[in-house]
C-alpha cells in the first residue's frame, strides 16, 4: 500500500495515501484494534459535521476566523452530511473515552479535504486549514464530542424513535376502537377472570405507549442542551465572548432542531445525565413493548392448542421442519429489541456513573448504546405495526366459546348474594364440570330468570349504572 | 399457643388467638415462608389504610355502605395510620404477585378490629363488618394494591426523597458560591488540565442534582394516578357510578396529595410503568450522586499521598488497625446506596416487563424496591449533606501548590503562538522537570513579560473577554 | 434515657447505658441514619463471631494473646452465635464501605461483655479486654469484614440455597419420571408443535436446575478462601508468622466448613470477585427458575380459557372480588424472587467493579445483596416444591383433547411425502377446520391406512427407530 | 434490479437475481427492517456451515443422504467458511427469535450454490438439493440455531477471549515480579495506608484475572454441549438412530473442538443457560478489569497534580486543545468495554429468562451479545497489554517521596505502644504538619533510636518474622 507521512505533536506517522485522515486518526486506528473497524456510529460523525460548520460560522461572525476558512470548513461538512466521505472515519467506539480521536479524525479530514478543494495535494504546500488551530478553533474534544452526541441522539429520537412509536400507538388505539364491541374473557394471574372487551384490552396497550412517548418528550429539553463553548474543562477558555450562544444558534439553524446552549458547561462535560435520562425513558418504553408484544403472541397462540383469541398475519413459514407452522415473529423481534434496550440501559448507567472530575470518559459507549436503542425501538415499533398490529383480527367464534364457558361471570352475583355464596356456586361448577347457572339454581341461591338477567357478560365491562 | 378458627372459601384455618387477622392472612403466612417475616413494607399497609377509609367514604356517599360501617372502617384505618396495629401485618413481599393476600390482611384486620370496637369478641356474634363484602366493597386486590403502592411511593418521594435531594442540592450550590474564588487545576482523563474554580466544579454537581430533581418531578403526574375503581380487570365491575373519581377525591383529601383517578384503568392494573418511570429518574439521580460522591472522596484523598484539595469532616476513627486514619465514609455510604438503586432499577424493570393480560403480578417486588430506593436516596442525601458537604473546606495551600506547577496552563498560549508550539513548550517542561515559563523563554517562543501577562490561571476560568 | 461515656481516638461519646457497644458504634449509629436501623445482616455478625473466636485461638497458639483473654473472647463469641446479643448490633448496611464500624461494633461488644463476665461494671476498673489491641489483635477491618462476608455467604449457600435447590431439582426429576407416559402437544413460539411427553418437558426443568446447582458448586472454592491474615492492605502487617493458615484452620474447625486461607490477600481485600462469581451463578439459577415457574403457570392456566394441561394445588382463595378463583401464587412468589436476584446481581456488579487500590469499599452492600439472594432462592425453591411442584397432576382429558386436534402431527409425514406436501395438508386443515387425515386423503397424498400407521403421536416423542 | 421468482409454502417471492438466497430469506429481509442490514453475526453463519456439513456427513453415514448430496453440501459449507459467500447472508438479529430465517438462509444458499456447482442455473431444472428435505435433513431451526450459537460462542472464547485474557494475566504477573522491590504507600478508602510493594499491588490484579480465567473455563463443559439431534421440540423426531452423537462427532472433528451432544435436548432448546453461564463469567472478568484499569489510570494520574506513581506509555496526543497532554486511553477503552459487557449481561439475562415451553425465542439477541462481549474482552485485554501494561514503569522518585511522608507508617508502633498512643502520634503529626518521628519523640512514647528501628517501610510489607 502507498503511504504518506503525517505529523502530530508526538512525531511522524505513515497514513494510507488514499485516505484523508491524518496522524492522530492513524495512531488511534493502530492502537485500538478492538472489535470491528469503524464502529463509531456515523450519526456522531454527522453530528460533528453540523457542529464544525456551526463553529466555523460562529468563529467568523465573532471575528476569529476568515470567511475563506469558514467556507472551506462548511463545504467539507456538507460533503460529510451527504455521505460522500463515509469511508474516511475508520475509528472504533473503544478508543479514548472523550472521543478526542474521533474529533481529530473529523478535524484532519476537513483540513485535508479542504486542501484538495483548494486545488492542492495533501501534504504539499502551505496548509489551507490547520486541524487544531482552524477546524477545532474555540473547541475542545471535551465539548465537541458531547455536542456531537446530543445532536446525533436528539435527531435519532425525533426522526426515528418517536415517529415509530407514535405510529404504533395510533395503530393500537385504532385497533382498540375497531374492537370496542368484542366482549371476551379477562385473565388475571393467567387465570380466567371477569370479562372485558378486546377494545378495552388494547386501550391499555395504547395508553402504555402514550405514557412512554410523553416520558421521552419530558426528557428532550435536557437533551437539547449543547456543551459547545465549554472547551477543555467547561470554563470556555480560548473562546470569544458570546461564542456558546452563537454557535448553538447556527447548529439549531442547520439542523432545524431546538438546540440551546447548556446553562452549566461543567455539568455538560463531566456528566452525561441527559443521555441517562432520555435512555431511561427508552427503557420504560421497552418495558411497555415487552408486555404488549408478549400479550399479543399469547392471545394469538394456537392455532388449536393455545388461546387463539386473535389472528395475526402469517408473514413467513414458521418452521424448517414443521410444515404449515406460522409464528408470532414480529413479537419475537420486538421483545428481543426490548431485551437489548434493557441491557443498553445498564451499559449507559455504568458509563454515566463513572466520570471523574471535569470529564466523563465513557462518552462513545454511552452514545453508541443510546443510538442503537433509539434506532431499534423506532424501527421495531414500525415493523410491529406494519407486519402485525395493523393486521390483527379478532377470532370471534373462539372468543365467544371461551366467554360462554367462563366461571368468573359469577362475580356479577357478588352484589346480589354476597362473595361467599357466589364462590360456592363457582367452586361447584368447577368441580362438577357444569355451568354456573345449573349450580346457582341447584343450590337455590338464584332463580334461572334472575341468573339470566344478572349474569350478562356484555353488562360486566363497565361500572354499575 | 392459643388459636381460634377462621374461615374462608377454602375452609377453616387456625389463627393465633391474639391476632386480628383471618384465614387468608394465615394461609399466606404458612404458604410463603420466604425470607424474613413481615417484609411487606409498612408504607404499603398505610397506603391501604388511606384507600380503605376513602373507599368507605365513597361507598357511603354513593349509597352502598351505611354510615355506621363507614365509621368503623375509618376508625380502624386511623388506628393503622397511627401505627397501633403494626404487628397485625405479618405477610411477606414474596406472596401472590397481585398482593391479594395483603389486601385481605387489611380487610380481615379491619373487620376483626371493628368487631372489637363494637364491643364484641372476635369470632362471636354477627360480624360487624364482612371483609369482602363491606371492607373490600367496590374494590378488588387488582386495583387496591396498585393504589396502595402509588400512595406509598408518592408519599415517600415527596416526604423523603425530594426533601433530601433538595437540601443536598442547595448545600452544593451554596458551597459553589462560597468557593467561587478558589482557582485550581482542572482534571480531565484524571490528568492535569486547564484551571477552573472550585466553585465551578461544585456548580456542576449542583446542576446535576437540579436536573435529577426535575426529572423526578416530571414523572409525578403519572405516579399520582390511582387505579382504584378498576376492580378486577379494569372495567370497574361492581362499583357504583362515579365511584373512581369520588374515592380518589377522598384519598387526595385524607393524604393532602394531588392524586387523580387513572384515565385508563386497564393500563393501571396490567402494567406499572409509572413505577418504572419514576424509578428511572431515581436511577438517574443515583448515577449523578455516584459521580459526585466519588469526586469528593478523590478530592479529599490523602492526607499526604493523594489529591488533597479539599478537607472533609473527620466523623469517626477510620481504621481498626491504622491509628489516626480518617476516611470518606459518607461518600462510601452514598455510593453503596447508588449501587443498590441501580440494582433495584433492574429488579423493577424485570418485574414491569412481565405482566400478562389484565394484571401485572410483580406488584410487591416492584413496590418494595421502589420504596427502598426512595428512602435510601433521601436519607443518604441528607446524611451526605449534614456529615460531609456542609463541612467541606478548600485546602488552599495544597490547591495553590498544584495550580502553580501545572503544565496545562500552556493552553493559554494556543491563541498566541498556536497549538504546536505550545505543545513543544509543555513537552519540554515535562521532560526536563522545569517550568513552562523557563521553556517558553528558552525556546524563544514567548518573552518572560508576555508569559506573565498571558498565562494567568485566574484569567483562564471563563471565556475570552 | 441513661447514658455512659465511652471514648475513642476522636474523643468522648455518650452511649445508652444498657447497651454493650462503645464509642465507634455510637458514632456510626448517629452518622448514618440511612434506611431502617440494624440493617446489617445478622449472618455477618455471626461470621464475625466465628472469626473473632478463631483469631483469639490463633493469637494464643502463636503466643501473642493470653489464655484468659482468649477464653473471654471465645465465651462472648459463643453468646453471639447463640443469638443472645442480637440487639447489640444496631448498625446499618449504609456505613463505611469497609464495614469498619461493624467490626468495631463486634470488638466493642466483646470487650464490654467480657468485662461483665469478669464480674465488673462497664466503664469501671481496668479493661478486661481492649477492643483494638486484644479483640482485634492481628486483624484489620479490611481483612475481617471480607472474612465475615465469606463465612456468612458460604454458610448461607450450603445451608439454605443448595438444599432448597436440590430438593426442588429432585422434585422436578421425580415428576418427570412420574409423567413419563403422558404424551402431549409441544409448543414452540407459543404455537402448536410436534408432541412430546410431559415427563420430557419436566426433564428439561430438572436439567436446568442440575446445571445451575453445578454452576454454584463450581464457584465455591473461590468463596471458601478467607482474607484473614491480610490485615490493613494485604501484607499481613502486625500478624505473627503462620497466622493466616492458623486462624483459618480454627475457623474451619468451628464452622465445620472447608475454608482455606486466600493465597493472594491483596486480591481478597481489594476486590470481591468471589462474591461476584457465586452470585453470577445464583443469577443463572434465577434465569432458570423464572422460565420454569412461568411455564408451570402457563400450563396450569384456565381453568376453562387457558391451556390447562396441568393442575396445581389450590392453596388460597385467589381473589378478593372474584369468587372461586385459584391462582398460581407460588409461581408468582418465585418469579418475584428471580426479579430481585437479577437486580441484586447488578447491585453486586456495580459494587464489585468500583474498588480503589488496596480496598473495595462496597463490602456491606455486596454482602447484603448476596445474602438476600441466597436466602430467597433457597426458601422460594423449597416453597415452590412443597406448595406447588409436588402437587402437580396432569389433566389427562385436556391433554388428550389438545393432542388429538393438533395440526403439527403432520411433521411425521415429512420423511414420507416431503416437507412441501405435508405443509399443503396442514394448511388445508387449518383453513378448512378439518383434520389432517381428511385432508391428507382428500389431496391424495396419503391413504387412510398409511396415515393411521405413520401419524402416531406416541411414536413421535423420540428418534426414528 | 433484476429478480427471479422463488417459492416457499406461502407462495412466490421476487429475489434479486444475483443473490443465492431464496424465498424465506427474502421474506425476512422485507419483514424485519430493524437496524442495520446483515447484523446477524458472521460467526453464527460459520457455525451453521460446520453443522450443515456435519449433518450431511452424519446423514450419509446413517444411510439417509446420498454421497453426492453430502459432497455438494460440504463443498458449499467450505466456501462459506472461506468467507467467499459473506454477502449472501443479509438477515438481521431482530428476526424470529428461533433464528429460523437464518437457518433457512443457510439452507437456501447451500441449495442454490450447489445447483450452480452442478453446472445449472438457479431456478431451472430439477433441484440439485432441496433446502428443507436435503440440507435441513434431520434438523430443525430449533436445534440448529442453538448449535450454531454454541459453536460460534465456544470458538470465540477459546480463540479470542481466553488468549487475550491469558496474555494480559501473564503481563500483569510479570510486572508484579519486575516491581517486587518497589515499596510504596498503600491506599485504602483512597486514603494513605500502610505500605506494600508495587509488585504486591499488581499481584492482586494478576490474581483477579487468574480467577476470572478459571471461572470462564469452569463454564466450558456446558457450552460444549450441542443441541443438534433434538429437532423441533427436543424429541429428535425425524432423525435416524444415533444421529445426535454421530453429527456431534463430525462437528468436533471439523472444528477441532471438544463438542459433545447435549444429554438433555429439551433443556438445550428451551433454555440457553449455558450462554447465561459463560457470559456470567465474562461479566465477572469485566468487573475485575474495570477495577484494574481504573487503578492503573489513578496510579498514572498527573503528571504533576495526581498520584503519579507509575508512568504509562504515551501513545497519542491527548487533547485537541491542551498541548502536551497524554491520557490513559487504553484504560478508557477497556473500561468502556467493561460497561458494555455488564450491559450485555443484562440483555442476555432478560433473554434467557423468557423462553416459553419447548423453545427459547431470544436466541439471536443472546448470541449477538455474547459474541460481542467475548470479542471485545479478548481484543481489549490484548490492546491493554500491548499498549499499556507492558510499558508500565514505576516512578521511583515520586513513590519514595510519598512513602517517606506517610503518616500511616505509625501502624508499625501498634504492637509496641498500643493503638491509642500510636493514633495520638499520627494525629499530632497531621495537625502540626510534622513527621511521625518528631511527634513520637516529643510525646515521649518512643525514642528516636527505637523509632528508626521499628518504623521501616520495607519491613512492613509482610507478616512479622
Amino acid at each position: 500500500m502507498n503511504y504518506r507521512i503525517e505529523k502530530d505533536t508526538l512525531g511522524e506517522v505513515r497514513v494510507p495515501a488514499d485516505k484523508l485522515w491524518g496522524a492522530q486518526t492513524e495512531r488511534s486506528r493502530n492502537n485500538f484494534k478492538i472489535g470491528s473497524p469503524a464502529s463509531m456510529p456515523k450519526e456522531i460523525i454527522y453530528g460533528f459535521a453540523y457542529l464544525k460548520k456551526g463553529a466555523a460560522y460562529a468563529n467568523h461572525e465573532l471575528g476569529v476566523l476568515s470567511q475563506e476558512k469558514r467556507d472551506y470548513i462548511a463545504q467539507v461538512c456538507d460533503e460529510i452530511l451527504e455521505g460522500k466521505l463515509d469511508d474516511q472515519f475508520p475509528l472504533v467506539i473503544w478508543q479514548t473515552g472523550s472521543g478526542t480521536q474521533s474529533n481529530m479524525n473529523v478535524n484532519e479530514v476537513i483540513a485535508n479535504r479542504a486542501h484538495q478543494l483548494a486545488g492542492k495535494t495533501i501534504g504539499e504546500g502551505e496548509k489551507t486549514l490547520q486541524p487544531n488551530d482552524d477546524v477545532n478553533k474555540s473547541q475542545s474534544s471535551n465539548d465537541t464530542f458531547p455536542t456531537g452526541m446530543h445532536i446525533a441522539c436528539y435527531k435519532k429520537i425525533v426522526e426515528v424513535t418517536l415517529p415509530g412509536l407514535r405510529q404504533l400507538q395510533k395503530a393500537l388505539a385504532a385497533k382498540s376502537k375497531e374492537m370496542a364491541d368484542v366482549v371476551k374473557i379477562g385473565r388475571t394471574h393467567l387465570m380466567d377472570a371477569t370479562p372485558l372487551t378486546l377494545g378495552q384490552e388494547f386501550s391499555g396497550y395504547a395508553a402504555q405507549l402514550a405514557y412512554g412517548i410523553r416520558a421521552i418528550e419530558n426528557t428532550l429539553p435536557h437533551l437539547a442542551e449543547l456543551a459547545l463553548g465549554g472547551t477543555a474543562v467547561g470554563t470556555g477558555l480560548n473562546t470569544p465572548r458570546d461564542y456558546d450562544v452563537t454557535v448553538t444558534r447556527y447548529i439549531a439553524e442547520f439542523t432545524g432542531l431546538p438546540f440551546v446552549t447548556a446553562p452549566n458547561k461543567f455539568e455538560a462535560l463531566a456528566s452525561h445525565d441527559a443521555i441517562v435520562e432520555t435512555h431511561g425513558a427508552l427503557k420504560q418504553v421497552a418495558v411497555s413493548l415487552n408486555k404488549i408484544a408478549n400479550d399479543i403472541r399469547l392471545l394469538a397462540s394456537g392455532p388449536r392448542s393455545g388461546i387463539g383469541e386473535i389472528i395475526i398475519p402469517a408473514n413467513e413459514p414458521g418452521s424448517s421442519i414443521m410444515p404449515g407452522k406460522v409464528n408470532p415473529t414480529q413479537s419475537e423481534a420486538l421483545t428481543m429489541v426490548c431485551a437489548q434496550v434493557m441491557g443498553n440501559d445498564v451499559a449507559i448507567t455504568v458509563g454515566g456513573m463513572q466520570g471523574h472530575f471535569e470529564l466523563n470518559v465513557f462518552k462513545p459507549v454511552m452514545a453508541a448504546n443510546f443510538l442503537q436503542s433509539a434506532q431499534l425501538l423506532g424501527d421495531a415499533a414500525l415493523s410491529f405495526d406494519i407486519h402485525c398490529v395493523s393486521g390483527i383480527e379478532p377470532n370471534r367464534p373462539r372468543i365467544k366459546e371461551l366467554l360462554d364457558n367462563s366461571l368468573m361471570l359469577v362475580t356479577a352475583l357478588n352484589t346480589k348474594i354476597g362473595y361467599y355464596k357466589a364462590a360456592e356456586i363457582a367452586n361447584a361448577a368447577h368441580r362438577n364440570g357444569t355451568t354456573l347457572k345449573e349450580e346457582a339454581v341447584r343450590l337455590g341461591y338464584v332463580s334461572a330468570e334472575d341468573f339470566d338477567q344478572w349474569v350478562r357478560p356484555e353488562d360486566m365491562t363497565g361500572p354499575l349504572a
